[in-house]
C-alpha cells in the first residue's frame, strides 16, 4: 500500500456507529480523520458539542474541537468516506458521494443488496471487490458495504464449512444485544431482565445475506449460493456482542470434529496480516463447555475475531454451534475499516491529490 | 374429588422450588400444608429460620411458625407429599416415601424417565397416570413426575401440533431464567448483562422426555413418540420465563396458519376445568409481533397458560414459533400441584384415615 | 361516603401514570372509569390501539375498546377527574378542567407548591384538603395533589418523626427506580449496569416539598414545616421502588430505638381505615438487616406501604434509616387515588347529577 | 529506583483480586511475576486449570502455564509479595511471609489498622510509609495495606478537601458494584433489577480507615484525623466502580467553588509520576450535569484515577459532590501495586540476592 496517511470523512459522526468509527479511527496508522459529517441539527459545532458521546473511554482528542460539517460532498475533503448513516438518509447522502467521487466505505443497508455493490469481508470474499468495476458513478466513486451485524458472526463462522463441505440450510436463533439498535435504542423498561423476540427486519437480512456474501464472483456479477437460512432474532440485556445458535445442514453426513477441523484450519482466499485491523484468526473456536459468552469473549482480536464454541452433533440437521460476534466492531465499524484497509491494499483506493 | 382438604407434606420445603410450593400451597381450596421437612441442617427450626425467603410477596403467615421436620417418613404426617428435594437426594428420598404409602408428586428429575412412573402433564397425557398401576412401592405409595422445566413450554406448544399433524423434528434454542438454576444459582458477575450458552443436562432432557410424554400409553407402558428434539440451551439475565425459539418439521408441508390454528383450538383430553391450578387455555396464542416477552406474558394464566408468538413460515423445516413458559410455576411447583389435583380428582390420592 | 359509584375521567390516559391509574381503578370499588382522555394524536382510537400497554398484567377487559376522548372539559363526561398528564401541558388541561367544575385529582408536579392547592397525603396532612375552599375557579371544580414519587417515601418515613421530635435537617441519597423516568424513559446502554447520578428538578423537589407536606393548616393556608432536606439523586437499574438513605438531625440526640418506636407507633391523624386503597400501616419497620430491598418489599400493603429498616444512630447527624416506597403506586396513581377517596369520604366529591 | 526487574509472588492468586494481580502484574515495567501461591487444592496445578478467570480479557499467555505453589513461604522465590488473600486466611499467613523477609502487600484487611501498618496511598499519606520500621517481624519483612474499595474514592476526593479547609463530618451514601464481593460473591436472583441496602461490616470500615489514612505521621505513629464519616452502603447491579455520595461539613461555611478549586488543583505531596501505574491526576472533576458514572468515568487514568462531579451546596452540610473509583483497580490491586512501586522508589524494596 501507499505510504502517506490517508484523509477520511465519517458520515453521520455523531451517531452510535459514527462514534464507533471515530474511536477505531484516531489512532490508525493509515487513516487520519480529516473531517466529521452529520446532519444540519450538528453542523457547525465542535464534536463534543454535536455529539452524545456514548463510549466507556474518552473522546480522542483529535476531534473534540473538530467543527461538524455538513453530509454534503463540497463540504468534505477527504480521500475516502465511512458511513454510519441511518438507512433513513443514507441512500440519498451515499450516492451524492459516490458520484461526486468519493470511495463510499459504508455501514448503511441501503446498497447491501445491489447487484453491482460488493458486500463485502476482506477474509471470506475478498473477490467481490472487483463489482466496484460495475459501478456507474461519476468521477471514479463508489460504494462498498459490509454486512448487517447480526450477518456477519453467522457467515463467518459458516464460511469454513462452505469451503470444506456442502452446506444446505441453517437454522439459527439470534441472541442480539442492546447496542445494534442504536442509541438510544431500546427502551430500558423493555430491556431489563427481559428478552424480546422480535428485531425489525433482522430475519430477513439473515436469510439474504449470506447468500450474497458466499456467493461467487462471474463475469462482473455474483452468483448467489445456495443455502437457506431461517432466522429467529431476540433482543437480550447484553450491551455488545451478538450470540448466534446455528445448526447447519449439510449435504452428507458431517461430524462435529470434522466441522470444528474445518472450523481451525480456515486461511483467508487472500492474505491479510498487513492490514492494520485484521484478527490474527476470523474464527476462533474455543472448547471450554460454557463458551463462548460476550462477557468473556467478545473482545477476542480486539473485536474482529469470531468466537466458535458448543461445536456438537444434531439430532435433527448434522452439526451444531454457537458464535459470537462483536456487532459494533467487527459487525459495523471494525468491518468497514477492514475493508477500506483491503481496497486500499488492493490499490482500489488512492490519496486524491490535494 | 372428595370434600375434605387433603394434608399436604412439602420435602425439601426451605429450597427455591420448595419455597414456590409453599407460596402456591398457602390458599390452596384443596390442599391444606401440614408438614414442612427438610435437610438436617433445617429440622428443628421454625420455617421462617429455616428459609432464606426468595419471593417477593410475604412468608404466608400459616407457614411462619410451622417447625421443620426431618426428610423420612415417619417424621411426616400428609396425605400426599410435594417433592422439591435436590436430585443429588431425591433419589433416595422419594424412594424412602413411596415405599412408606405416600403418594410423592416429584418436580425432581430422578424418576422422570423411569418407564413405571409418570411424566405427566393433565392437559397433554392425563393416560399416563396409569402407570402408576406399575409401581412396586409397598403400602400403595407412588410416584408422579413434572416435566423439566425448559421442556414443559415446549412440549405444550408441541402437542397441539403432534395432535394435528406429524411432527418428524423440532430444532430449539431455549432462552433460560435465572430462577431455573435455583438459589444461590447464579453467580451475578456472570449473568448481569450476559448469556452463558451451556446448561449441564438441559439439552438431554430436551432431547427424551418430550418423546415420553408424547407417547402413548399402551398395556402399562408408554410407547414413545417417534420425534428429534435438539436443543441449544443459554442462560439469559431475565428472573421468570423460559423462552424455546423453535421450528418444526412435519411429515409435508404444514403452512404457519395451520400450525396457528391448531395451536388455538388445542382442547385438553380431559376436561380440567374442575382443577383449582387449572388455566383457562393450556397455550394462548399471541399476535403481537414482539410477543411473547417474559416481562410481559410469563404470568399468563397465573403463570400456567404457555404463550405461543410470532408462528411463521420456516424456510429450512416448515414451521417455526416462540414459546414462553413461567420455569417455576407451570415449569415446576405449579405443575407439580396440577398434576396433584388431577391425580386427586381421578380418585388416586385420597385423605389416609387419620 | 355516598353508595353509588362514581364516574371517572382519565387524562393523559395512554402514558406510564395514565396506564397505571387505569390498572388500579378497573377493579375498584368506588370508582368506574367513564372517559380516558388523552393527546389528539390518540383521540378517537380504542385504548387498546392507543396505548403501547407497559404493565405485565394484561389490560383491563373493561377498557380495550374503550374510545379515546381529548383532553378538552366538554369531551369529558365524569364525577372526578385522575390527572397523569406531562407537566408541559398539565398546567393548562388541568386549569381547564378546574374551571369546568371537576374535581381534579393530579398527579402532575405544576400545582403542587400553589399555596391553595394540598399536596395531600391523607395519612399526614389530611387537613390540607380545607385549602380546596381557597381556590377559585369556576363551578366548584378544584385541584389536588399528591407528592412526586422521590419525596412520597423520605415524608412517609418523616412524618412520624416530626410528629414524635424535632426534625431539623435531613441528607438523603436517592436510589430511584426506571419507571419513575415514563416511557421510554430512560435508554437501555445508559442504564443496564450504571448508575446516573443526575435526575433534572428532583433534588429540588424534594427540598420543597416536603415543608409543605409536613407543614400546618391555618387559617387558609399552610404554614411550611422548618426543617431542611439536602437530597442527592441517582437513577439505578430497578424497574420500580425509590430508595431513600436517610439520615436525620434532631433539635436533640435522639436514639434509634425511639426512632424506630415512633415509627412503629404512628398513626394517621384520621382514620383512613374505610379507605380501599389505604394500606394498614403507612410505615412498617422491617428489622432484616438486609431490608428494605426493592425486589423483595416494593409491594407491601399493595404497593402502598413505606417499608423502613436498617435504622441506626448516625455519627455525623442522629440517626439515619432506610426506606423504601413504590414509585408509580404509592408515588404516583395509588397516591392521588388514596386521596381521592379521602375526599370522597370527606364529601368534598359526589356524583354530578347526571 | 533499581534497574533490575523485580520477582513477584501473588498470594491467593486464583481468587478475584488475585486475578487482577495477575492482569495488571503481566505487563509491568518493574515487576515480573515469578510465583503463584494459593490454596492447597490449587497447588500442583498449571494457572489456567486452578483458575477460573472471570475478566474479559483473556488470561495473560505467562501465567497459564505457570505452577501453583502452596501459600508458605519456602515454597515462594520472590522479591515482595501481593496479598489478594481472603481475610479468613490472611492474617495468619502474611504474618508468616513478614517473619520470613519479605515484603508484604496487602489488599487484605486484618492489618489496616494495626498501628505500625501503613495503610498507604502514595499520593496522599506516602510519609505513612515510615511506620513500616516500628515493625518487628523477622529477617527484614514488614506488611503495607491499601484501603478498603468502598474507602478509597471517598478518601482520595476527602484528601485535598483535607488539606485546603477543616473537614468536621461527612454523610456518604455508597453504591456499590457486585465485582466488590468477590466471586461467586452477590447471587444473580439477588442483584439483577434490585438494590441491596447492606454490605457486611463496610460501613464501620468507611468510619474508621478515613481517620487512619488522612492522619498524620508523628514520631512512628499515627495522630488520626479528628473527623466523623457515617456510611451507608448499597450494593447495586454495576460490574465495576464504587459511587460515594457525599456531603461535607467543615468548620465554617465552604463554597462548592472553593471546594472544587481545592479539588482541581491538588497535587500530591511526592512527585510520582515515576510510578508506572499512578495516574496523571489522582482527582479528576467532571463538570458534566450527570457525571460521573460507572460506565462511562470508572476507567479514568486507567482505573486509578477518581472522578468526581455534582460538586454543589448542600443546605444540611456544607458541599456535596458524588465521588467515583474502580473498586478492584484503585481499590484494590491496582492500589497495592502502586504502593509497591512506592516503596520500590523510595528504596523500602530492593532485590533479594538470588
Amino acid at each position: 500500500m501507499s505510504d502517506p496517511t490517508l484523509r477520511v470523512g465519517i458520515l453521520g459522526a455523531t451517531g452510535a456507529v459514527g462514534q464507533t468509527f471515530v474511536r477505531r479511527l484516531a489512532d490508525h496508522p493509515w487513516f487520519s480523520i480529516h473531517t466529521l459529517a452529520a446532519s444540519e441539527r450538528s453542523a457547525g459545532k465542535p464534536y463534543r458539542e454535536a455529539a452524545n458521546w456514548l463510549s466507556s473511554r474518552p473522546m480522542p482528542d483529535a476531534v473534540t474541537d473538530m467543527e461538524v460539517v455538513p453530509c454534503t460532498p463540497n463540504a468534505v475533503e477527504a480521500d475516502l468516506v465511512f458511513s454510519g448513516l441511518d438507512s433513513a438518509v443514507a441512500g440519498e447522502i451515499e450516492a451524492d458521494f459516490a458520484h461526486a467521487g468519493f470511495p463510499v466505505i459504508s455501514n448503511a443497508k441501503n446498497y447491501r443488496m445491489d447487484p453491482t455493490v460488493p458486500l463485502l469481508i476482506p477474509e471470506i470474499n475478498p473477490e467481490h471487490a472487483a463489482l466496484i468495476d460495475e459501478q456507474s458513478w461519476e468521477n471514479g466513486g463508489f460504494i462498498v458495504t459490509n454486512p448487517n451485524c447480526s450477518t456477519v458472526g453467522l457467515v463467518c463462522a459458516l464460511r469454513p464449512l462452505v469451503e470444506a463441505f456442502t452446506v444446505e440450510a441453517v437454522q439459527v436463533t439470534m441472541l442480539q444485544a442492546l447496542s445494534g439498535a442504536g442509541y438510544p435504542g431500546v427502551a430500558s423498561l423493555d430491556a431489563l431482565g427481559n428478552v424480546i423476540p422480535y428485531i425489525g427486519g433482522e430475519e430477513d437480512k439473515l436469510d439474504e445475506e449470506p447468500r450474497k456474501i458466499l456467493g461467487t464472483y462471474e463475469n462482473g456479477a455474483i452468483k448467489e449460493a445456495k443455502l437457506a437460512v431461517s432466522a429467529q432474532c431476540n433482543r437480550v440485556p447484553v450491551r455488545n456482542g451478538h450470540l448466534a445458535c446455528a445448526s447447519v445442514r449439510f449435504s452428507e453426513k458431517i461430524s462435529p470434529e470434522a466441522a470444528e477441523e474445518a472450523l481451525r484450519t480456515y486461511t483467508s482466499p487472500v492474505d491479510v496480516s498487513a492490514l492494520p485491523s485484521a484478527p490474527d484468526r476470523l474464527v476462533s473456536v474455543d472448547s471450554a463447555p460454557d463458551a463462548p459468552q460476550p462477557r468473556k469473549h467478545v473482545y477476542a482480536g480486539n473485536g474482529m475475531t469470531v468466537t466458535v464454541g458448543r461445536i456438537q452433533a444434531c439430532t435433527v440437521n448434522h452439526v451444531k454451534f454457537v458464535a459470537l460476534s462483536h456487532n459494533t466492531i467487527r459487525g459495523a465499524a471494525g468491518g468497514a475499516i477492514l475493508n477500506a484497509e483491503q481496497l486500499v491494499h488492493e490499490g482500489r483506493i488512492q490519496p486524491v491529490a490535494a
